[in-house]
């Protein structure tokens, strides 16, 4: 019996981490978008690989020439900036079959200085960062927004108690701990596309205030429920979201013995630990409704 | 028409990053294995999401006291231990059919100190850090090894010609250029396990090797061709390897024009960037053997 | 001539990067104090250094164990803190002549959830962290407060003119340029202490207003013209500070050249670049005051 | 009375963090220098600061320029490249009385393929990054070498013990403890220059490995002691380094109590901590030899 043979498998390239910083100053009160535009593009580029004959590769600095080109038209959402992208790649060149368009969007807040919101002036919000994903395979647009680095702690209202125990188990129940998070969320938009009968941002800034909105209103018995929780308030008030993805380390903080120094400690003085730290992953869906692979998959098992 | 309930899709949990380092010191001459561990649950974990019910949430502080209660016994290599993680979770849990369990492994030099290697004495080696990584699917093991971050880099055998010209285009044509990248890749063993037939740590040491001696040799038409070399070559020395996956970004060194200042400069001096890179991306298969999406999967869109 | 011998110089040592964080819930109505504090002595630790003889080393454990005690009762701002165990180490232990204590304090707000900000549930502001350092060298107390990470941004109101050229001087002059940087400041209080009789959260409140104030206000000739208006601006309005050092990285935005796809720039497309950056450093000071070399040294040159 | 003016303090500027890799290829074996280089001025420039007059300001593009122009000559030691560079900017501009530039030079060791080191492919050495400083004061020039970031274990001859105890001491003594850290340091030579008489990268080998010895020799009773006599070794052999300074954080790793598991545990399985940390920091001097204030000074207190 032979061997088979050794084959490319799924591939796909480009320009990583485009930092874009388009100004729109069509008035004296000037608008910023700043983002961090990831371009890779999916499609036969198999000669390439195996012989080096590149006459399929749209090399990664016209990506990024393009995506500059593209700025000049203004952002707009970053969404619908990456389907741009997307269609014109999947356009332009008849081998490129799709591709996976990513995008950071920094938020900035305009300084206020006497009490008046400057015109040009800005402050960088070091909050949550938006995410935008746009994966094409074929004429298929798959849309997943979201955030990362949103950082969220409660000082009470959370629990953890009557999980099993076992030979390994030295953990204490509590009714009350600190309960602290990173939230990463993704979400999938249903019908998506340049005219989606939605607003991009709005849909963003809703999701956020939701996802606060459950992180902080209920008792959480664990970080698991208050993600669930999470997910579950988003797509109650979204038809136009198919499933949202979360990612949530549990931010360890240990109430410090203080009884070797004679003092007593009703959760006032907490270690907030780096490592190890727990970490809740779930997807919370429709039921029935398929999740596509393709709009989820990183392709070679790196995000 | 009722719209579908909204239910809780795919999922996993556990403590991530436990670093533990085993001391073996049954002689004067010690040995030190460093590990970063993370492992992560997948099974019936509904009731705690939908219910604050915790009965099946065995806590990640519990997953973390077996990490270092199992290293007491040795480490052997990464991914054997991971697998006896694997076994003990999905072997003691009812409800728990399977999981993911990952580590990084820092490798030490001994000190050589007066020409002598010492017996305790070690400096950390900065460069790779391999990586294991164990799926557990109900009976089926996965067993993906790897390595990332390194970093390479070639002064000269690389050029990038012949690609397609479009009007974004503006990057000239070149023959003679440094191509320089950090390597992260994944391989899946075949019919790995506990007793494999043969030594992860020696696999490990070989497809290094056979990394960087596909880098080495050849010229580079594209960094796409070096990368499918160094993945042909693993395969064809590994038969126990079913695929590899390499992620490399392009580290552009850009040549800096002196000519405003009298200077030639013949691929002399040159200026490296971070941001934006090139990021090339792709799997190296057996032709006709599937790959099992349960091994690769990251479940929530995150790795 | 005999060799001199060879000696210890200065030195210091302690517990760096504690991470406390004091809830106070004397009311339903919870405020949290989320403190990164390292803490160094000073004084006679020869013996340790030069023979082993460690009975004058405080241990770092024990140093760490009295920041969590004395946050028992209380934060307050952070360099009352530091304040306090300046004291109390000086005080407890003969060989202790002083010290470096210092703080970073993470800033979290309140979540409004349905219009009402929640009394137990906070998001982590991003920007600035601020900074506190005391210094006790003997019975003085020098207090340096700070903040770092602030980013802000402007997109017109800034310039580079005039300069000197030279064979390397390739850069074209502008009057309308995006001016970026991350604010460092740190300023130092005169007759500092306990009972300062000013509050030194107000105090860094005002700081950070007028810093901002004076980036946004006026035309940057140059970012040292602009750091030396937000240094004068706060001296000018603050009489308890004797002295403000800034360190400003200049974070460059570069116009790009969209005129080979046949598109104009007026301003409105840069590229936002990593490295390198402009860095621009001057402390704003009275005339004739002397600046303490003690409140500011490194001691070994590290920071 | 009249409060004191508000003036310029001490203030330095220039650029940052430039990635110059210079390639040596006279022959077909190729040599690689890779640093990241800082240059900053200092000298008369209050007209910038007060009037936005530039005249003065030596665009920091300009520095950056001359940087790459004379990495045009080749590198050599990076200490004698910062010479250059001070002479350079000290000589050409009348108002430029002095300078601090820096560098990180990364090293890259030659890969072997097939048993033969390569002439021009290369994998970085992740290990310690060697550091320059040239600090130009008027005629005088200071050099200081040094290293970061090389991490060193041993796993046993170190110890803690007659330490003194007071309330908050909770800490064990012991005999036998992992010992870890970081070695920073950085040593200033005596009657430096272009033409010192000695070898800048020799010596630095040299330094390198006598800091290992040490580490690894003694019986460590405190980091403290070890430090010293790292230090202390360092300037017995080497009569052209005037003093030495290191910083090094002592990396804990924790003996984990496995006895609720039925196990024991002699010094077999560590947790390692990230935070807090030790930091013990010292110089290591001759008697009486004065340190030249203005060759460690950081100008604003920042590094």
């Amino acid at each position: 019996m032979t061997e088979p043979a050794i084959v490319l498998g799924a591939n796909q390239y480009g320009k990583a981490e485009v930092r874009v910083v388009k100004v729109t100053r069509d008035t004296a009160r000037h608008e910023i978008d700043d983002l961090n535009v990831t371009s890779q593009l999916r499609g036969d580029f198999t000669a390439a690989h195996l012989a080096g004959d590149n006459a399929h590769i749209v090399p990664t600095d016209t990506q990024k020439n393009t995506i500059f080109a593209f700025a000049r038209d203004g952002i707009g959402s970053p969404e619908e900036f990456l389907l741009r992208l997307a269609d014109h790649f999947t356009g332009s060149f008849d081998w490129v079959s799709g591709g996976r368009w990513e995008a950071e969007k920094f938020a900035w807040q305009r300084i206020v200085a006497h009490g008046e919101p400057n015109d040009h002036a800005f402050v960088r919000s070091g909050q949550e960062v938006r995410t935008a994903l746009v994966v094409a395979d074929g004429a298929d647009r798959h849309v997943i927004a979201g955030l990362k680095d949103l950082t969220v702690l409660k000082t009470t209202q959370s629990g953890f108690e009557g999980y099993p125990k076992d030979r390994y188990t030295t953990l204490p129940e509590t009714r009350d701990r600190i309960l602290a998070t990173d939230v990463s969320a993704r979400w999938r938009y249903r019908g998506a596309g340049v005219n989606a009968g939605f607003d991009y941002n709005d849909a963003c800034d809703s999701v956020r205030a939701l996802l606060l909105e459950a992180f902080t209103e209920a008792y959480s018995a664990a970080l698991q429920t208050t993600l669930f929780d999470m997910g579950r308030r988003v797509l109650e008030r979204h038809d136009e979201i198919a499933e949202i993805r979360l990612s949530m380390p549990n931010k360890h903080h240990f109430v410090v013995d203080l009884s070797p120094f004679g003092l007593d400690n009703p959760n006032e003085v907490f270690y907030a630990a780096d490592r190890p730290y727990g970490l809740i992953e779930a997807a919370v869906v429709r039921e029935g409704v398929e999740s596509p692979a393709a709009a989820w998959d990183a392709v070679v098992g790196f995000c």
